[in-house]
């Protein structure tokens, strides 16, 4: 109760970059189907796909006084996530907050609660993925913590871990795992692209893939 | 069960419009963080952003017989809001109910409950703020009432209250208190902008605000 | 368990053709009000309007190995729908599944459980109504079956109706029913339209639709 | 924010009690199907059936700071009623505030949130209609009001109304009607006697009812 | 839309009984682990276990006219069996209801809706499988049907389909497989009790099953 | 994935007594109102108090294998905690298992899924906490993970942390904790008895916890 951790962990830049370039998909494949938050997070525009060391964020139900907390330990290319002590969809951040993160760097919010003033953070094109939109204000009463480990949307999450998010969910990747999971992310890539030709042609993935031995083994009948 | 409510009272029309441009977080925050309706409230689509004096509906559950009842009600600048005796989601609305109360002068629709012909309305630019999009059909067996105080979403509305929706959800203002509440909404919005400006420039809100010696009285700790 | 029917009735092109065109409210009210999907299925844009004879799969939770086999059974202008056999949000399909699926004619995705890849997808153009997004991944270890009577979102579906959707949700149509449901759907657009003219010109549906009377006797007061 | 309203209406304790008598569904079908709190208000143990004056607490998420407060306002014959001011499910209320609350002559909590120690509060006897039950702990930060009108699970709900709750959920009686309600209740309870022996014998309601005729005029076809 | 159908088929009511006598778990992994019921249809009382032959019911949300219509379709150990035609939690069924079906030799209630009445009914011994517990009233204004297919809390039931319900759900059996069904489920219940004296004495399901040479197969490692 | 971790660390038999008799709203407050599982983790049947060493379970979806492989890990006085990788209620586990686990000494389950055989494991006295009752059944073809690090409705859970469970839901205590926060529970209880006392009598929490001053402070106004 009360912490803030000042000096955490990064992965390189340029393996974040590559993570956001995979895409959420691709990325939580590449590491044994692991790391994906809950399917409620949603992002407030279509489109935006991103990756980011996060700052994380335990905030009582109802109180942001923490992300301005928060604010002050981002760098550049870092996102915040907000995990409540209690499950609540209050609006926890909108354009005053956005403007102040991205001012210091911030890609973008995950935020298993509320958000507000989508509108213009549409239009200042910053990205946040969340439980709600609701314009339920905040109080500034009670402390939480920072960069301490946080389970957001069923997702364990600590601070510096890898953050990538676009139209289809929100993944973790493990910090020190980062470099790894890019590399299984860009051979998956590869292959992929391969077979996306074979089967725009109107090959089939029981042939592409051999299933019809495996199916038959496990008792499929055609009639 | 089953009354018609014919002289509501309306606040001033540039009260409306005024509220209609602060935006629903402002003014939800101009009069004490108060109003809002539940989160599950979402517009049928982006953008829209009306304020309007609200013609109150209590309907059945899967009966849209009252909406015909309330359009002659409308006056230019109203708003229709129905809450149904039972929770539902059926489609109680569509594309000829919308033709009807733009004719009579209707801004909008909010509704605990289901919308459908959303590609109309869009097309339209009829603004609709509800809980489910179906196209479930509804009866018209059984009366309600137009215009006796509803709860919808877990607020409690009368007619002639000031009903404000936007991107971030629906909002709604005591008709007595609609003046004084934009009053609030302009100061607001004007200290609003001056701190924009200062936290654009990368000042925290920890110091514009003055927090941290409060945050050091409740115990937060740097590690 | 295990079975993949190959011979499916259809319903005429045309038939298809006209129910997409009617789109999914009136196709609904021309069978009294019948069929809907539960309102849980939206689509991952705005805008589509199809119809498809659908292709069925029952489907293990986690588990989209079956959606390989179905696709072998598309013909042009079908649809795929799936059901789990117990609830689930996992992301069963994504583009290269798509790939395959347009390769082989298929107009569109029905699927009570989760999509992913959906920017992919919008891209191009193959539409979806899920129950969620997202990018969890599945196995292929346990068969399921195609072509067989399912429950999907609430409603029977048999290999070879006629599914429509739209922005309002998804609709079923019998195949032995479906040029039945057309004929009656044509003859309510044409008298929608007669209505649409006198409703934007001011009437009240009220007096168009002769309501009064039955209000007055059903006890409704205007006070 | 912040207002504590001390002198309540509160009805005859007689007329408390016979509505305590008479349960849930048929005081509400007394008052003509109104009244109801959401379904999701259930009991923390079966059995109980109550009737009391409503002491309102309007609070914050999260905080139950004005539970303290409200207990100074209790009279004997009281009931609490607690809703959040944003959604929540904390376990707002243990068996220390009931020691408090019964010391006080309070008989019973209806609360639109979370409660705890419910083997204590069931061997007590002290019952308790919650959305949840959560162990989840609160803070003591932020004021809120009690004895204003607040929205609790969907229904109004100002101080000194009275509040019927069973196994069957919990509704609401303005103060004022009290005594009206209870008559038709009796009344009600009177009739329905005479048919429960009638339908006992086998007769059936839709001759005791005479429906018959008027279900062939809806155009009802037995095959 | 309207219809009573008079003549429905049923299984022996030795079958029936056996199958009652079986349980939800056992009959339904008897017939493939198909026939479940939604989780959400709860029991309003522990400890029932009952079968018998379905009365369907279609009906409006909110309007609960057709129950009376099927009582008097019910044969001494019938279930009515209920879903409302668009999503809705009002309480359907009461004690004169149960009094009458009772009356009728009718042996228990499935509604994927709501219930009220629930001290009477369980102290009557009457069970109730439900999705929500309501006192909120409904009206009898629109016909429905009795005897038709249903989909009942995402279950195809048929008129005359045997139910089987307990503390572990519901679960569905075609009328002309019933009888093959209590076969499978008797030798699985005998199978199942010599395994019960094996795990009881401590040995593991990795050996009684022989699932050690798979789980290797599968990669499974121990460390 | 595919991962049995044999040695775990568990605490000391006595301090996990400690935390069962204190129950879970005390041990969450004794450790900062941290711990708590989400609020729909609820027991199959009232009254149950227990605490025990987890042996954490990842299991795919609608798949129970690891439920056997987990039960050879069991030492006497460890609870089993499952966590599905996508969300889901299937029904995981019934009386066959339970049979086994009570042999090896397991004394509860915590599954963020289904359960079945409900009745049986009441009988048994073997509780269980869980998501929801379903008897839809499982396969067993993918293998997942024993004793790695879960979440479980919402809480990070290590195999050998302790889990305290009873009427008001479930808490972890990480293991290493498990002494201390044993002992600020039982000098809460001490000092939570002499409150009971004080509150007992009439004596208001307003006076015994002096919040007078600091709710004026606040700006509390009586009226």
């Amino acid at each position: 109760m009360g912490i803030v951790v000042q000096n955490i962990p990064r992965a390189d830049q340029s393996v974040i970059d590559g993570l956001a370039a995979a895409g959420v998909a691709t990325v939580h494949e590449a590491q044994g189907r692991t790391g994906m938050l809950a399917s409620h997070m949603r992002p407030i525009y279509a489109g935006a796909q991103v990756a980011g060391s996060a700052v994380t964020i335990s905030a009582p139900p109802g109180d942001n006084w923490m992300l301005h907390v928060a604010i002050e330990q981002l760098q550049r290319g870092d996102l915040l996530v907000l995990a409540p002590t209690s499950p609540c969809d209050t609006g926890y951040f909108g354009d005053l907050l956005a403007t102040s993160a991205i001012a210091r760097g911030c890609c973008g919010l995950i935020i298993d609660a509320g958000v507000r003033d989508i509108r213009d953070l549409t239009a200042m094109g910053f990205p946040v993925w969340s439980k709600a939109i609701s314009a339920q204000g905040t109080v500034k009463e009670t402390v939480g913590s920072v960069n301490v480990p946080i389970v957001c949307a069923g997702a364990l999450i600590e601070a510096g871990d890898v953050i990538v998010a676009d139209d289809d969910g929100v993944c973790v990747v493990k910090c020190a795992d980062a470099a790894t999971v890019l590399a299984a992310a860009n051979t998956r890539l590869a292959a992929e692209e391969a077979k996306r030709i074979r089967l725009a042609s109107g090959e089939l993935g029981l042939d592409i893939y051999g299933m019809r031995p495996r199916l038959a083994e496990k008792g499929l009948k055609y009639v």
